[in-house]
Order: C-alpha cells, then structure tokens, then sequence
C-alpha cells in the first residue's frame, strides 16, 4: 500500500508533499510531519479529508461597505502569489516553461471566449476564437510537413486530451486493434487504454528509454491476427527518450503489418516542438506513415494553463465524425465539446513572436545547457545520462526529500531528473549544482549511506555507484 | 447528408456559419454565400481547409527595432476584442454568463499554475492552486450536501470532462452495466458512451423534455439482468428540462434494482449552480442515492474558459486509483492529468464574492426575466415553452439565418431557444422581442410563409401555429 502524507491548505503555505519513497520501496517517513503541519491524510484507497484553510465563506451583510471580503481574496492572493513566483523559479523538474510574457493579453480575461465543436466549422455562438485556432494550426501543419487540406486537428485542453483523441481515431479505425506503447509511454496512454476498454501491450524499453523494437517485433508477431495501433513517445517523461518511428514502422513491415492495418500516434507533448528545430534531428513529419501527432503548448512554448495542439490526417476524423450535433451547430469531432477559447490567442500570439527562428535558438540553448548541467554532474561524480538530442538530464535521486521538494524535482525509484526548459538559466543551474555537491558530502560522509545504483535505470556506463565506478 | 457552408478568417470578420436549415430538412442555402465572402466549405465526412486570414508569419530580420509583429498583433486584437465585446452583448442562447470581473487576477496569467493530478494529494510541483481547488469543491460539498469526509471531488476543464468521469466510475463499478439517458440528455453523453464500450439506451422523454419515466420502465425491465448506470439531465441544454431523481430512484426500485444495482451520475452543467438557491425547486442532494454530480464554472458563474466542478462519494473513487503514478507523485484519478490552475482561482474568486445570498439573487432575477420574456412572446403571438424553475424559454424557431446568428440562438429543427442568464438585462430582451416582432411581420406578412407547428417540440398546448391556435 502506498502512504503519503500531505498538508493542505496550512497557512505559513508550506503544503508540498512529504514524499516517502526509499530506495523503491514505499515507506511512511513521518520525521517532518510536525513541521509541516501535517492536516490530511491520503492513501490509495483511502482518502481523509480534513479542513481547508481557503474556505469560501459567505459575505457578512454590510460587506460591501466595509470590503471585508476583497480585502481578505487580496491578502490570501498576494500570499500565494508570492510563493507561486518564488515556486516558479526552482522548478527544475516538471516540463513546463515559464518564459512567456501575456500582458497584451489581459483583456482577454474579460472575455468568456469558448470553441466548442470543430474549430472548421464556426457555430452560433460567436465569442470564439478559431481564426487564431486555425492560424496556428496551420502553423504546427507547415512544422509536421503536411498540407493544410489534408490534415485536420484542434487545440485541446493538453496532452491527455490529445491522447485521447488520437488513440481514440486509431480505435474508431481499428475496433479490434492492440494498442502498443513502450512501457516508459505517459501513464495516460494507458489509462486511455482502459478508458477505451483497447487491449494494451506494453513492450520492452533499451536503457536509454526508447520502445525495444526486439521486443516490439516479439509482441506484434503474437498478435499478428489484430490491427496495430502504436502510441509513439516522442519523448518519454522520465528520460527524455525519443522513440524511433523508422524502425517502428520497418519493424511493423517485417511483421507482415501493411499500411492498412496500423495506426501511429505520435505523444510528441515536448519534443513535438523541439526536434523540428534540430537539423540533425529525426523529424516528426506526416511525409512518414503516422496518423497522428499531439504537442502541449504549456510545455515548450509555456501558457497560463495547460493546452496543446492535435493533428491528424484528415481522411482519419471521418471515423469520429458521425454524430452531426445541431444544437451547437457543429460536427463533435473533438473530445471536450466545449473548449478554452483563450489557449489558441496564446499560441498565436507566441508562435508570432517567437517565429522558427526564435524556437530554434531556445531549443539550441537547452540543448547546450543540458549538457553543461551532464558534464558537470559527471565531474561531481554523480550518475547521470542524458540522451542525444534530449534537453532531461536523469541522475541518482538525492537522498534528502526536502531538496527534492525544493528544487521540484519528478523522481522515480533510484533516479530524479532536470528538464532544462526555456526559463533555466546557466546561473540557476548553478546554484542547483553547488548545493547538490555541498547535500551529497553530508549525505555520504560517514560512510554509511551510499550513492544509489542506477545502472538498471540508465545502463552501467552511466552508474558511477561504489559497484560500478 | 449536411452541407454548411463557413467562413474562415475573412478580413471583415464576418466568419460566422452560414446555417441551412429549413423545416427539419438539411439543404444547402447559398443565398449568402456572395456577402459572407465564403472561403470553406464543410460537409459531414467532408472537411476541405482554404488559408486563414490569421496566419502565422516569420518575423522580419529586423522585426525588434521595427515593432512590425508586436504592431501586427496588435492591430488584430483589437479587432477582435471589439468583435468579441459586440457579439457578448448579443448572446441570448448559450448558456454562458459573460457578466464577471477578474481584473484582481490579472497577475495569474503570468504564471503557469498546474494542479497536476489528484487535488487532495499535492505532486512536487510546485506551482498548483489546490488549496482554492479543495476550498472551491467544499464550498460545493456544502451545497450538495455531502459531508467533507464523504465525498472526492475536482475542478475539470468543463461539463464535458465531469460526465467523462463520473460515466466512467459508473462504468468501473459495474462493468457490464448499460448506461440509460433520456434523448435530450446532453450529446457528451452519447459521445462517452461510444468511447468507453458501454451498451447505452436512449429513453424517451416527456413534451417537457423531461425522462419519461414510464419507457425508463420498460428499458430497465428488458435489461432487468445488467445493473443500471443512469444519466440525469438536470437540465436538459436545449429545454432546461430536470430529470426528477425521485421518480427515477422509485422507477429503479419498481424495477427490482436495489441500491447496489445502479450508479446514478448527475449532469448538472447549469442547474446544480441555480436549483439549490430555489426553495420550491427538488434539491441536488447526496442525502438521495446519487453517486456524482458535474456542473459547469463558465456557464451560471462565469469564467473566461470552461471549467467545471465534479464531485463523487469518496468510495466511489477506489474504483479508479488503482493506479499509482509516481512521476508525479500523485494518483492519477483525474481525466485530464495535468489541468488548469487557474480556474479553481477563478471560481474561489467569484463564489467568495456572490457568496449563497449573491447567487441566489441572480437565480431568482434569471427566472423572473425568463417568465417575461416567455409572458412577452405568448402576447405576441409565438410559440412558447418555458419549464417550471427554468431560465430556458423555447419558441419557434426565426425564418431569417440573420437573424439567428444576430442573436446567438441556438435552434434544433423548428424551435429555438434563450437561455437567460445573469448577464441579461430587461432592456436586452425587450430589444430583442421588438426586433423579432418587427422581423415575424415581414416573414408572414404576404401569408406565403406561416409560422411553424411545434407542437411536437413543446406540445400542443404551447403551439399557436396555424393548426393550433
């Protein structure tokens, strides 16, 4: 049973986390819960629900004269505020940039601006913003290499949702396909497969994170009888790892499985940004044989809230596309119905801005300091891998969960990871650094505990742990 | 088939459907095709994509020091943002309240706040508004009835996402079990129901819109052997007909389904918010054998993009947690996986400042609005329909496309509807009901054109066409 304790809602804000994960088994660590006041409980399974210090309380009678109540949202706002922005700033973990600048914007908050249905076909109602939708739509088609009247897609909520709808459109296709995904996929894409009540298969990985294409060749002869639909990490969330659709699709060829009888979805919600701009990149291009390709835009290019972009070929939505709902007087070719109006405005505006050019130096920079942040783990003796072409640096996991905290670290058993992102600085990832170096002497010091091994997770050429130093 | 004819991103912004329908019978209507300056056609299975007046361009080599883009930009927000503020004045049919204020919360946009997961079990990242989430879904627990303890709950991206969960914890803990929802039920419904596999039967309904809990009867009794996951429509989107739990509950049992037997989900997209605020109305409580209840933020509150609030019986939840995903340290009970933390803000924002007294006042306005203008029409001899406790008044639907548009109505075959919300004034309808009588006058005044007979849409006693007046 997996134990976590959490604090929700104290009020010196400090309601991160107490992670308890040692050494990959699950343990309860209860040494900090006095500091940090602990108020809930949760366990798989059991869900304790105590007070919230953010409770919504009702207007006093004469609260418009004295503004009690916009006084106190001003006060709870400006505290969250503050530690939102001082939060932002040691995230070195999560695949989010939080380099963007809106101000121009801001009256689009006034606006109650909502997409619903096919971004190609404008209801009624006419507060929306598909234009932007459809300009940068067009955008992300010129990127993937497929011409605007054979490709349809939307902006969606982020990239579950577009999980969701290109695995969705391969199992509309293929009713009694087998879907396959690499067993270091997004955990969505199998929590899709159990939506979709699909048969999954989860196939092998190499070290470095990509699908195992010996393996892959294995599963698919076992079921050679059934469709293939291919879920694509481009990349994986852990290690940044880029699955190669060459050999997927030549492995699928070697199988016996001809054009009509696979579907590949491409979970590009990072990299669908980045690889186009690597010239020594393999490319995500709809010139090779996908069907479809999801990107986040909160990820890359970095909004206020999660959204992304999904393509598909156009022949493919006619599987969706049965049901003509008049009320909004739109095809429901999407999964959400309803959809954020703002989040196309957003990635218009920063795709104008930015243009090719811009995108390429930023993914060029993270690149670089990528490797900077690898070399230098290197040098300090620290386990690391970073793959090629890959801006997420996996090494051991630090030892001290309160560092972890801090520097908003994602971990999994042995190993943590960087994802360098457009707002890293070389000088944030330099403190970063220092401090690890000066936590580990105290961790390792006496001798008695040790540097995890990790040769499991990223390949004894990149363990340096006592055993495989 | 359907044909529709739209414009895409035309200069004049004149993109709005160029709708076809005529007495229930789909045809093209090309009259106007010259003045919208068409430039995309779109049939069902049919999608042929012309450039976008909004494409994205390369910035200039020198676009820094001559502000081309920025300029570009800027020029096409305006525009649009006057376009957008026109059209929000002449919304009357889609159930969104444009009438908010969060100029308080400007600062938000420039963060990228993700409640990443389970709201009640922080992830390491830091930048999440939990804390206003659980404050907003106890505020709801409140509301609904349901102890703290009890319940689980979180704030999704929109009605939409709420029936995709609460139909899939339905689905989870009765595998087998056939989904029932009346045929006014909102069209996600049927949508989920295809996603996820389940047998699902259409139940006929009442002139009102309501369930017709006598075919509801003899559906159960032809399935009596598999459990029952029932939808109720509270209301429906085109009737604002609510489907009473009561009657439902009591048909199940009739039936011979003890409690353990069915799963009842309530979709409550614009009732949940206006119900509980009307003493005489049947309340949305957990005290009756319900299981979830979904409502949507943008539509009675007000938000600038969808959200919503879904809550279930904390029990329920294990249903679907059995997955634990460590990357990000939380479990993975939600749909979306990462998601908007900005509209827990939002919605903390304006409960806290409507408070129940401040909601309650705007229910009550919407329905005394919404019997005005239904009073208003009856005198002018139209067809009205307008459910007890309902802000949606139904009537013929308008012979001019123009006209429709003008006004946002959302039109099924011969009926239209408004939907009166709190942005609404008095001074709105009345230009609204002089502008149509003005308008019917002209349409029958020659006796060539008559109104239509909706006495199947609304029944009889509410038509005054020409055969029932």
């Amino acid at each position: 049973m997996v134990l976590s304790t959490v604090v929700c809602g104290s009020t010196n804000l400090a309601f991160e986390l107490d992670h308890n994960h040692t050494n990959g088994t699950n343990v309860v660590t209860a040494k900090k819960e006095q500091s940090y006041n602990v108020r809930k409980e949760i366990a798989l399974g059991w869900n304790k629900h105590t007070p919230c210090s953010l409770d919504i309380k009702e207007p006093e009678v004469n609260d418009e004269l004295t503004g009690a109540t916009e006084a106190y949202m001003a006060d709870v706002l400006a505290r969250y505020t503050d530690r939102w922005l001082e939060r932002t700033k040691h995230n070195l973990g999560y695949q989010l940039n939080s380099d963007f600048n809106y101000d121009a914007l801001g009256p689009l908050q006034r606006l109650s601006i909502n997409n619903a249905g096919d971004p190609f076909i404008a209801g009624n109602y006419g507060v929306h913003s598909r234009d932007f939708e459809v300009g940068v739509l067009d955008w992300f088609a010129r990127l993937w290499e497929i011409n605007k009247n054979e490709y349809w897609g939307y902006v969606t909520s982020g990239g579950t949702e577009g999980n969701l709808h290109g695995l969705l459109i391969g199992r509309e296709m293929f009713p009694d396909g087998i879907l396959y995904a690499s067993k270091e996929a997004h955990y969505s894409v199998f929590k899709v497969a159990r939506m979709y009540r699909m048969n999954c298969v989860k196939v092998e990985t190499l070290a470095s994170g990509v699908i195992d294409c010996r393996d892959l060749k294995k599963c698919l002869l076992n079921n050679k009888d059934k469709p293939a639909i291919m879920n694509m990490a481009i990349g994986t969330t852990v290690k940044g790892a880029i699955d190669d659709i060459d050999l997927v699709v030549q492995t699928l060829e070697e199988c016996g499985f001809p054009r009509n009888r696979f579907y590949i979805h491409c979970d590009a919600a990072l990299f669908g940004l980045m690889l186009p701009f690597l010239n020594q990149a393999p490319h995500i291009t709809f010139k090779k044989p996908i069907d479809s390709v999801c990107v986040s835009g909160h990820k890359f290019v970095g909004t206020p809230m999660p959204c992304g972009v999904q393509m598909i070929r156009i022949e493919h939505i006619n599987a969706l596309a049965r049901t003509n709902v008049e009320y909004i007087a739109t095809m429901d070719t999407t999964i959400m119905g309803s959809r954020n109006g703002q989040a196309p405005v957003f990635l218009w505006y920063a795709l104008n801005r930015k243009g090719y050019n811009g995108l390429k130096k930023e993914v060029q920079n993270c690149l670089i300091l990528a490797r900077y942040l690898k070399d230098r783990l290197r040098e300090a003796g620290v386990s690391v891998m970073l793959n090629e072409l890959s801006n997420t640096v996996v090494f051991e996991r630090p030892q001290d969960e309160e560092f972890i905290r801090y520097w908003q670290l994602s971990c999994q058993g042995n190993i943590a990871h960087v994802i360098v992102m457009p707002n890293m600085t070389k000088k944030t990832l330099d403190t970063f650094l220092d401090e690890l170096v000066e936590e580990r002497w105290i961790w390792f010091k006496d001798g008695k505990n040790q540097p995890p091994c990790v040769a499991s997770d990223i390949g004894k050429e990149n363990c340096v742990c006592p055993l495989h130093i």
